[in-house]
This record gives structure tokens, C-alpha cells and sequence, in this order.
């Protein structure tokens, strides 16, 4: 059943994708403090369960694209991805019925509720990711046959632009590159699909998830239940696995660099409590994407890893890692529709140019006992 | 008064604007094939004198844009300028009136009458530089205040971009991005225009004089007269000043590489005949920018640059420039409204980072007797 979502869900929201945005998916403050405005100004947001989307209803995810550390410094007026969606709807000759989000993450969760309340329009509780990662065509809608195009991607000073291409993979290279140009961000509308499409081909009750994992880890319970055994319950009614305390560590170093719009970089751990004498290595390239245990891999790519702030149990995105930061690293085993042999040649290890195979983390733990 | 463009004054068109071009605007031999089976296939091209066209009419300039280098090794299909052109058409909900070349060129001077038999459109005997240069902002439209958006690119594989800003700088760099991402070069619509802003912001008659500057180096006399003072004669009647020959060599180095999505490079080269013991350096950016004699510029850009083969007094394009060549290198004094302060903001020696100030080249000569 659809339900209101206000400013204190928005909080729920922002924290909870921020840990399945596996470090990517933008800075959950800037996106949690967008929404809120926009609730505040035009009021609550309707969130639709997919089902009750119409078969023949059109629904145009939107999102922020881009290095989120350029966007840290490069703050947008607000209304750039609603003015994605009226271009696209204007270009389309076509009235939308829902937007939804394209990935789980602190800013890509939250802006389209800046959209959906400067709009009107209801937001669908589905994405294309169940996660962030860093490319367009890593999305369920590509992986299940949905067109990326027409697309629209606009910047903070007016300029837009609208691509058009049968090709999901050159739709991504095209609009990076204008990303690239229009100063490291853009903001986009496109994966126009219908109610049906929308149905089979995304991760649904995403945002009811994001709010749950965000609940949980803001409330203050009179007997101390972890973090991890609160997430483990929430999970086990969802998609996705049960979530692992993979270590706890100190991060020793950060090479980090922004490329090609990407922003790339590893990440040194040497492990303390329960797991000292162990040092460990993250990858990411926006999102986290392989860890290394003494140099073996203990999760890759699609399954989620994120980093928890140690003390607080926040979730901390890619940009935010920086050197003398203690960690609790956790992953989550994705979804199904996210490790089928068509949904790995779009983002398993090999596409990221790692030579590992995909192994479920929960195998690899396995059989690490 | 209009006339109609066959086949055979096609070879003139292409052979006259590759002297215009100064080296750009794409090899003349491609452009030609391409218009001539256009017209075979269609039928003859009708040119319109600019001030046969309406006020209220519409107008649009097509071109190929990208590096030269890249465009002989991708020919293109034939009909991507003219898609681009259509798709221009349906985003703006208007019909175009005619269409019209934005440079002086082998290939751009021919590429709109392929355009032109495609559709059945007329063609403006008019465009937007009078010669060739190598960025979009770089137009009379632009020096005089149309906007360069709605612009379309194309490519050959049917990806097309829409680009919308109110900067036409902004407008080029984003059209630089996606040509060097659809691979190098592609095929636009843009600075659509009235016919009343066409006949201020446009160099009036260059097809006419390309025809006619093709047709003396051609045409075989029986009294031998030097193809300078052909030119010369040609040229009286037209707003350009009277072509200057300056000098005669042989081509001893040529450094080149294709950076950013153009062919940029340094031809060096040893005086012989009447210019022996005297050393030549001519720099481009696609087209030629600046010549040097032993070190002392004599041209510099918006005036022409052109090397014409000294064996058959056919035009050189940068791309085709080779170690052992021997040359006659031309200078052609470019009309006045390409000399305006306004327009040498765009186009003089500091927009291509020489700190040189543009100096008429017939004043620079005069001061070298």
C-alpha cells in the first residue's frame, strides 16, 4: 500500500541507502538536506509499492551522475533533476506518471524525492541497482532490455543535453564524457519504461528497505542489540542475504583519484580487535568492489560491501575514507537478479578488469572457516 | 539570381573552397564524390543568392566536424548530415527553408549539397568563416550574435546528441566531447537562423567564388597565365583582398598529432627557386594559423594560409602535407568582417595562444620591402 514520506523518513532513508550504496551513490548529507527541503516546501512524497504502479504507466528513473567528489564541492541549485524530467517529458511528447531511483545510495535515494515533491509525481519503492555502482548501464533495466534513451542530462548552469542511441554501453560513454564537460556532474532522466517493464525488471521495496537499515541504526534501545544483528533482522524479510561482519580494521592509507569522471582509488587496512596481524585492501571505483583479505579476495562485485564508522555505526561513503578511520566492514549478498550470467557480464569482477571469478561472499566465507 | 549546381561545378566547388579552406575543412576529394552522387541520384542543387531568401525564412548550416586525419579513414554512410539535420527539424517543430555551409572547405563546402539533393532543399550561397577554422564558436553567426543551439551531432551508427545552452563556447566544447567519443568525427545542424539574420551574419557569395576559383586552376589556356594572377582576377570582385604569393619550398619535416579531437602540427620548410637560403614554419589546428619566415611572422590568422602543390597548383589540406613536397604558399587578405575587434576575440593569434596581435598580412608585407 503507498504511503507518505516525510522529512524524518528522508533521515531514515539517506542513512539506510548510504549502506547499500556500498560507499557510492553520493554524499548522503547534501541529498537527505535536498529532499528534506523539497518535503518542507511542496509537502509529503506518495511512495508506491510497484504493483500498484498501472501496467501502461510510464516511470522515468532519475539521478545524479558523476564523481561524488566533485559534487561534495560543487553543490547543485536543487532544481537541475527536475528540469532533467520536464525536458525528457517535453522531448518525449509524453506525460509521466512515476519517477523512481536508479540506485540505492545517500544522494541517488534521495534526490528523486526532490523531484517527486517539486513535481507532484509519486516515487516507485523499486531501483535498478539494489545497490550504486558507477556506470549506466549497470542497471537491471539494461540487463533486462530496457532502452536507455532518450536521455537527458542537464547541469546547474542550463545547459542540456539529449541522447539518443540503441546501444546501452554507448549511451553511458556519451553521457560521461558530457558529465566530464559540464565540470564532473550531471543530472539525468532517462531508462523510460513502462508500469510492466518497471515490474520485472528492478529491485523492488528498496526505499522501504533504506528506511528500515536507517531506523534501526539511529535508534537507542534499552538492552544494546549490535548494529549487525539489528541489520540481520531487517534483511531476512528482503532480497537480499543475511549481512556479514566481514573485520574491524584502522585504515592505513587512501589512494584516491579522480579519472575519467570516476572517482577511483584503494584503500590500506591493518585489522584491530578480534582481527590484529590481518591487513586488508578495498577497491573502489565510486562504489567499493572487491576486499582482500592478505591478499585473497573475500567479497567482489555485485555483493555489497560497506564500511561503518566504528564508533557510530554510520555509514561511510568513499570520499569520506581517510587515513586513522577504525571500521566495521560488512557485507551484504546481493539479490538474485543481480547474479544471473547476464547480470555478471554487466558488472561481475571481470568488467571491472579484475581476474576473479564472481563467488557468492557468503561461499567465500565458507569456505574461509 | 539562383542557379542550379550540377555534377561538374561540384569539382569546381570542392577544388575552389580547399583553397578557401587554408588547409581545412576536409579533403576535397571524399566531399566531391559524395555531392556528385548525391546529384546523380537526385538531381542538380539549386543556389540561392542570399538575398533570395525570406526574412522570416529558416536556414541551417550542416557540416562534418572532427579531425580531418580521422575523416579519411571513417567515410562516412552519406546520409548522416542529413539525419542530423532532420532530427534538428522534428526537435524544433519547424520546417526548414534552405540550407548553407558553415566554412569554406573541400568537404564542408560540398557536404551541404549532398544535404541539399537529399532533401530537395536549396542551398544560401553564403557561410559562416569565408574559410576554415577548426572550432564551432569560430563563425560569423556567432561574432554576430545567433545562438549555435539547438545544435544535432550524428554519427554513422545512428547515436545522435541534442545540445541546448546559451553559451555557444559551452556549446562547442560539448560537441567537441561527443565527436571524440562517437570516434572522431561527426555530422551537425545548428545556428539555425532568420534569412534577415543570415544576410548580416554571413560572408555572402563564397560557393560562388570557390566555383570560380576552382574553375581557373582547372581550365587550360593557350597563352599561359600564372594561376596567382588567375586568382587575382577572380578575387578583384569579391570581398577578400588580392592573394599574395609568398614563397616557394620544400617541405623538410612535418609534426603532427591529432590532440583533443583535432589535428594540430608544425610544417618546416627550406625556400627554393626565388626563396632560397630563406626557412619557412607554418603552424595548424586543422587548418593553417600561422606562417613564419626565418623566425618573423608574415600571416597570421583570419587571413589565409594556403599551399597549393607547386606541380599541378592543386590545393594542399594539412592532412595531406608530406616530407618532400614542394609548395607555393599563398596568402589570401580575409574579408573585413572577419577582422572586426569583435571577431579577432574569437579568431586572432591570442585565441590560439600565440602572443602575436593580428597584423593585416598585405601591411606585414609592405613592411618586409
Amino acid at each position: 500500500m503507498s504511503r507518505l514520506i516525510d522529512e524524518k523518513d528522508i533521515e531514515n532513508i539517506a542513512l539506510g541507502a548510504a549502506i547499500l550504496g556500498t560507499g557510492g551513490g553520493g554524499d548522503p548529507h547534501i541529498g537527505k538536506l535536498m529532499a528534506q527541503q523539497a518535503i518542507k516546501e511542496y509537502g509529503p512524497v506518495t511512495l508506491l509499492e510497484p504493483n500498484e504502479v498501472p501496467d501502461d504507466a510510464l516511470v522515468v528513473p532519475v539521478a545524479m551522475m558523476g564523481a561524488p567528489t566533485v559534487f561534495i564541492e560543487k553543490i547543485p541549485n536543487g532544481d537541475e533533476t527536475t528540469k532533467s524530467l520536464r525536458r525528457l517529458e517535453k522531448y518525449m511528447g509524453k506525460k509521466v506518471y512515476a519517477v523512481m531511483p536508479m540506485e540505492c545510495g545517500g544522494l541517488n535515494s534521495t534526490i528523486p524525492f526532490v523531484v517527486a515533491a517539486q513535481t507532484g509525481l509519486p516515487i516507485v519503492d523499486a531501483d535498478g541497482m539494489g545497490r550504486a555502482f558507477p556506470e549506466l548501464q549497470m542497471e537491471t533495466f539494461n540487463v533486462y532490455d530496457v532502452s536507455g534513451t532518450p536521455m537527458v542530462v542537464s547541469d546547474e548552469k542550463d545547459n542540456f543535453v539529449v541522447i539518443e542511441t540503441q546501444d546501452n554501453d554507448m549511451m553511458e560513454y556519451l553521457a560521461r564524457g558530457i558529465t566530464i564537460r559540464m565540470g564532473g556532474v550531471g543530472y539525468i532522466a532517462h531508462y523510460t519504461m513502462t508500469g510492466k517493464k518497471m515490474k520485472s525488471a528492478s529491485i523492488g521495496y528498496t526505499t522501504t528497505l533504506s528506511m528500515e537499515l536507517g531506523s534501526i541504526l539511529r535508534s537507542k534501545d534499552d538492552n544494546y542489540v549490535s548494529p549487525l544483528d539489528k541489520m540481520k533482522k531487517v534483511l531476512s524479510t528482503s532480497d537480499y542475504g543475511e549481512p556479514i561482519g566481514l573485520f574491524e580494521a584502522k585504515i592505513v592509507d587512501v589512494d584516491r583519484s579522480t579519472e575519467q569522471g570516476f572517482a577511483k582509488g584503494t584503500v590500506k587496512l591493518e585489522g584491530i580487535n578480534d582481527y590484529t596481524e590481518k591487513t586488508y585492501v578495498v577497491e573502489f571505483q565510486n562504489e567499493n568492489l572487491i576486499a582482500f583479505e592478505d591478499d585473497r579476495p573475500i567479497v567482489t562485485v555485485p555483493d555489497l560491501i560497506t564500511f561503518l564508522d566504528l564508533e557510530t555505526f554510520k555509514p561511510l561513503t568513499t570520499e569520506s575514507l581517510r587515513y586513522g578511520y577504525r571500521v566495521l566492514c560488512l557485507a551484504i549478498p546481493t539479490p538474485s537478479i543481480m547474479r544471473t550470467e547476464k547480470a555478471l557480464k554487466v558488472w561481475g569482477p571481470k568488467y571491472f578488469g579484475y581476474d576473479l571469478p564472481f563467488v557468492p561472499v557468503e561461499e567465500r566465507v565458507m569456505t574461509n572457516d
